[in-house]
Order: structure tokens, then C-alpha cells, then sequence
């Protein structure tokens, strides 16, 4: 920084400065690009090629929305769109109250603020909660989104890191507790977890839980893919927990559950009062939320059963195919994901970045190669996660087998493969 | 703030601030509940004791949107609502670069990022460009939510005072210059100007550009309301001015433009490319703006210039009624606005927001009262505008007519009257 004196005068102080003014803010230069977009070009140079390009690196299915989504739009008989209330259509939070006291997490309308996607949730909940340089705990790997969301609203990831090898079990309590200090203002969770596919058991959030409620934290329960569950046992959500009404603020998205990722809705729930509050006087600040996606999250809500299952028993198909494709490819390690629609895998590589831009660059396998995303932006900690990649099993299975193939024969003749 | 001492052993460090933790940030305790909205809980009394309530408070018009909006939207064939582009919808971009060549701004797709509103566009303008406690100059009175994007971006605001007395004429170069400091990062214009009405002349304009490029400052030019304007010429832009192309950074959205406040659609554009670059980095964290207001705005930029001139025409009409009508009541001074649909009036009063609140709760005529906007909460000088309201002229002529009467009729018999 540079330095100057105060008895400078004042006209001084500006030629001074004037070479330095029209720059850009340090957060603006330490936003990272996404690492999950940024092999794009070299994706889109490789389409130009002619080449087939599979995309396993973005959580975008294919499964179609609910038509009662669809529907809602297409029928909607605005004659000029007005701004909704700042806190959400009041048709639309009372029918997704409903939704949550139907999977037992018992809200009401006022607990419930629509926000613009999960993403603008998880900011508002930081903002509310931390003051600059206040300490969240995040397991690593993360959605690495996140680490844009900490900057953005200065708050400090603290990140306790899970392994692959005991496929990214929660860590012992007594880990939580090591890293907690007075800055520490809560813990983020993902579950089922972006990117592992981990569903946490009921055991494993109520421990969770009774570290928040100990240190007085609060959790930001990130359950976006809440529908993508893969046991017999029903999602157990931190707004389960009993008398942790207080700490707990839902993270909520329509993006993945009604393949609407484009709609931008989501919402931040809480029994918080005060956080609510708060929330309320932010959301007023940015007006509302889109008109258009709440219809269509509205009009979602009417999907039947039906809709989840068959979703539910397409994800599971194509699971079940990639980790056994996976499985018995010499040197790859592919712990059975149970939620979301991610797989983090282990491959016998050097550096998955430099192999994830390889396979758009230089690989091809009869025309076709597959993109996959590179882990080590998901982990806070610098260096782990070198020689893992994300794969989103978001393609039909006739595409998931191409571009298996693909990764397949691509390990074979990768110039940096170890073992 | 509590002062602790580095030697205090680590546990007795944590037990002393548990009591503290589960806290709001500064930030979320400073957010203001909007000065426009925070009277609604007033509006739904008086409605629930059955008096019709017009609401002259906020800027939401009463006009329809461009058939070509709704009948976008409505024809979509989307079967599944994909992420768009970070940057937005390519057609979209595409064809937003031709509207604004066509009124003589030079820009392609690469310098136009989709945002979410114009309320985004403006936070991620100063978040990427500014420091904590950097400074940017604002003309006050000035739209009030600008408050709180300042405060979530960490920018102090300047005030510079404008007055009513000679129709907020903008303040000369010199009383400009003396608020420049080290810390000055930019200037914010609002053209024309909620909540003034003033429309700024290309000579007031281009002075403005001197003073940013002799200082090096950003000039944030929020330009949403540039389809309203009243006079013969055509709005000139902060973007038009010649060799100033590094500094100027655009504000746009369709909310009023189009009568698409709901859709959430708005527009960052700058030829500075590290500015865009930094907003791309911004935008792909929140992955992108609503694909559904994106269709719409998409399909507005087909509405026929008579859309356009039609809507003026009928804005013309309104403010004429409005400003006959105002300048006709005893002790009131309203400075004919020449854009946007806002006028800034100086009522005989005590205090207006205790005269707002007073309107819904204890004042009627003939079963109806009026809902105006204090202008208080649009000044950052605290104790300024305690006599002016923001009155919006969105309502058709016969409904504006009635809330006029309500206006004049409680002016004779509020308590608080002066003179």
C-alpha cells in the first residue's frame, strides 16, 4: 500500500493518487473464475474441431422440469409484471411452507424468504451473520462457489478436510472443536453434498447439531439436492434438530430439484427471528426475486410423486452404471455416492487440471472426449484433491457410456499417469 | 467491542464470547428497512378499515409491458430451464448491443453483462471497483436503496447537496472538486433522476466527464429511466462522451423501461475490459441472471416505437396533471420534472414522514388517503428533505386526480401544517 504523508498538500496528495485511482477493487481481483467454467474455451475449441464433447463437469441435468412448472409460465396472465413482495410471492411461500411441513420441518410463511437461487441465499445468510474475518468451518472439498460467496461477503473459510479414502466420512467432533475460536460464527453443511454425492445420516447431523449448540454457531444447512437421496432412510435436514431452532438457516434451491436451474429461485429459511429480520431488510434492498421462476417454482410444487420417483430411479440407474464402469478401471477410486448427482473419484493421474484441459486439447477417442471437472478448486486447502475430479451424472446413460468410454480410454495413453 | 486479553486461556476465551455468537453482523444491524416500504404495515390498516389506498410511494407503473415480452415468455419452448450463460442469454446480449447502438452507444456483447436488476448491476459496479471506506460522490437526494448497496459494498458515500429551490440544479465543477479526496473512487448519476425528475443536460454531462477524467473516477451512470424523458432532445448518456470510455460504467434494467419490474433484468456496460472481466468473474459465483425475464427482455426489444411513445405521451399527461394540480395548492413547490415518473415536492409541513404516516392512519376524504414517499430517507445529510415527499405519477389520470384531492384536502387539515 502506499504510504502518505499527512501534511502532504492536498492538491499533491491527488496528482499522487490520480495514477492509481481508476483500478479495481482487491476483491475484485481475488474473485477467482469459476474453475468448473473455466475449461470452456477450451471446450468450445475443441467442439469447433469437430469433436464430441461430454459434459460431466457441470451439475446441469438433462432431466426435464415438471410440465406443472412449464405450464404455470406458459399460462400466467400478467399484463405487466409487477415486483413481487421482497420476501416472495405470497401464493408461492405459503405453498412451499406446505412442501416443508410435509418432509416435517415445521415453518411458516414468515420463516420462509424466496431469494434469487441458493446461491443469493447463502450470501445474504453470511452477510447477516458474520462481521469481516469471522471464522465459518466448511469440510473440504466444498461447492466451490462458496469460496466466492466467503469473499464477497469477507468472511474466513475454515476448512476440516475429508478423504476419499474413507470416502469423506464427517470428522470426529473432536476435530470440529479443534478449530473453533472466538471468530468463529458457524459451520457450513451440504447434504447430500455437492461435490461427493455424502448423504449425512441423522447421527451424523445431530452431532453436528450439538457442536452448534454447544459453541452457540450457527449452521448454514446447504440442502439443495435434498430430493436426490439414494437409502431407505428419509432426508434427515438440520431444521430437524430439536432445539436448535435458533442456529439453523436453510439454504434452499428449486434449481436442482425441478431441473430449473435457470428460474433463479431458492430461499433462506429460518425459526431465527432476528436472522429473518435481517434477511427481510436485505431482500427489500435488491426488491425481489424473479416473477416468472416463482411462478413456475409455484406451479412445481403441484408435481406429483410421480415426478420425484421416476427422477429419483433415473439418477440411481446412472449412478449404479458409472461407479461400476468406474470401479473397474485399473487405479480409479469411486466411493458409492448416496445423494446429489456427483461422483468425486480418485484417477491415477498427475494433475487433474492439466488432465481435464488434455482431454478437451489433445485427447479424442473415435471423435468423442469427455469433459470432467478438476478438484482442487473444491478444496480450501492448497495442493489437495490433484488427482481427483467431480463427474456430474447428469447425461443419459447412452451418453454417461460414451463419455466412459472416453475417460477410459483416455487413462490408458495419458502421458501423465502414475502407477 | 469487547477487548479481550491475548493471555486468557483459550477455553475461558470461548466461553466468554459464546454469549456473543450467535449474533448479526454489523452490517445486517446497520441495513435499512426501506423508507419507501416501511409504511406498507400503515397502508394495510387503513385498507383492512376499508379506505382506498393510492399508492403514489413507489415506482411501479400501472402501464402494461410490451406485448412482445409476455408473448415471449408465453411461447417458450423450454422443456428444461438450463443455467444461461453468466454473462446472459447470447441472443439476448446480442441484441441488446444493437438498442443501444441505435441511440448512439458503441458497444458489442463482450462489454454488456445480464444482471440480475439494475439493483445487482450497481452492487457489483462498486463491489468490483471499490475498497472498504473508498469514496464515491452521489448528488443527493438520490434513489434510496443506493444506501444499502453502499453499505453491503463497504462504499462510503459523499453527498452533494441539490436543492429544490432551484430544481436540484447540479452543483458546480468546484463544489465537486472540493469533495475529491485520496479516497474518491467515482461519481454516481442518475439520468434522469429518481427520486428528482431532473433530466441532466449533455453539457451538464459532459462537465460531469471532466471532472472524471481529470480526477480518474469512475462515473456509475444508472441511465433505467432513459426511455422517460420530456423534452425535444435526445437523452445524452454518460456513455456518449468521447475519450471517456475507461471510466464510465452503465447501469441499466428493463423493470421500467418495459414495465418488467418483476422480471429481474438488468445490464452492466462498460468498454473498460477489465472492469467486464472482473464482472464476469462476479457473475459466474451467482451463475447467472433469470432465463425467464431474460426471454422477456429478449422479446421487448421488439416492441414498436409506438410502445414508447405511447407510454411518453401518457407520462407527459400525467406530470402536467400532477404539477397543475400541485403548483395550485397554497405553500406547495414542485419543480416540473423532465424525466423518469417522479416528482420531488415541498409540502407546508412539519415532518413528512410523520405526515405519510398520518395520511394512513388517521387521515381520510370520502373513504380514500394517498400514500407518498418521504423524502428524508432519500438524503444522506441527515434532516434534509423533511418537508419534501417523492410523489410517482404511475397511476392513470383518474386515479391520480383522486389521490391529488385526498393530497390537497389533508393538506388543510393536517395538524402539522405550516405557514
Amino acid at each position: 500500500m502506499l504510504k502518505v504523508n499527512n501534511f502532504v498538500r492536498s492538491d499533491e496528495f491527488i496528482l499522487l493518487f490520480n495514477t492509481i485511482m481508476l483500478t479495481l477493487s482487491d476483491k475484485a481481483l481475488a474473485l477467482p473464475a469459476s474453475p468448473i467454467r473455466k475449461l470452456v474455451p477450451y471446450a468450445q475449441q475443441a467442439k469447433s474441431r469437430g469433436i464430441k464433447v461430454y459434459h460431466l463437469n457441470i451439475g446441469q441435468p438433462d432431466i426435464e422440469s415438471p410440465k406443472e412448472a412449464l405450464e404455470a409460465v406458459k399460462n400466467n396472465t400478467l399484463e405487466l409484471v409487477a415486483y413481487p413482495n421482497s420476501g416472495g410471492i405470497e401464493s408461492y411461500r405459503s405453498g412451499l411452507a406446505k412442501y416443508y411441513q410435509n418432509i416435517g420441518i415445521d415453518v411458516v410463511e414468515d420463516e420462509i424468504n424466496i431469494t434469487t437461487g441458493g446461491s443469493e441465499a447463502l450470501q445474504i445468510a453470511l452477510t447477516v451473520t458474520c462481521n469481516p474475518d469471522d471464522e465459518v468451518i466448511v469440510m473440504e472439498p466444498f461447492y466451490t462457489n462458496y469460496n466466492a460467496f466467503a469473499l464477497l461477503s469477507d468472511v474466513k473459510f475454515v476448512p476440516i478436510t475429508t478423504s476419499i479414502d474413507n470416502g469423506f466420512a464427517i470428522p470426529s467432533v473432536e476435530e470440529f472443536e479443534r478449530l473453533i475460536t472466538p471468530k468463529t460464527k458457524g459451520i457450513i453443511i451440504c447434504n447430500p453434498c455437492n461435490p461427493t454425492g455424502v448423504l449425512y445420516t441423522k447421527d451424523e447431523i445431530e452431532k453436528l447439531g450439538d457442536i452448534a449448540r454447544k459453541h452457540n454457531l450457527f449452521i448454514y444447512s446447504d440442502e439443495v439436492y435434498r430430493e436426490f437421496c439414494y437409502t431407505d432412510e428419509p432426508h434427515y435436514s438440520c431444521m430437524h434438530i430439536k432445539g436448535l431452532e435458533q442456529n439453523v438457516i436453510l439454504i434452499d434451491s428449486v434449481s436442482k430439484r425441478y431441473s430449473l436451474c435457470g428460474v433463479r429461485v431458492g430461499a433462506i429459511v429460518s425459526k431465527n427471528k432476528e436472522v429473518m429480520s435481517a434477511v427481510m431488510r436485505y431482500a427489500q434492498a435488491r426488491l425481489c426475486s424473479p416473477a416468472y421462476g416463482q411462478i413456475a417454482a409455484e406451479g412445481a410444487l403441484s408435481a406429483p410423486a410421480s415426478y420425484f420417483k421416476g427422477v429419483r430411479d433415473e439418477y440411481i440407474k446412472r449412478r449404479d452404471y458409472l461407479v461400476e464402469a468406474l470401479q473397474k478401471m485399473p487405479g480409479v477410486l469411486c466411493p458409492t455416492p448416496m445423494g446429489a448427482f456427483y461422483a468425486a473419484v480418485r484417477l491415477p493421474i498427475d494433475d487433474s487440471e492439466k488432465f481435464a484441459q488434455w482431454l478437451l486439447e489433445e485427447f479424442s477417442y473415435e471423435g468423442k472426449t469427455v469433459m470432467v471437472a478438476p478438484m482442487g478448486g473444491f478444496y480450501a486447502t492448497p495442493g489437495l484433491g490433484k488427482d481427483e475430479v467431480r463427474i456430474a451424472y447428469v447425461l443419459k446413460i447412452e451418453d454417461l457410456k460414451e463419455a466412459l468410454k472416453c475417460l477410459e480410454e483416455a487413462l490408458k495413453v495419458y502421458p501423465g499417469r502414475k502407477n
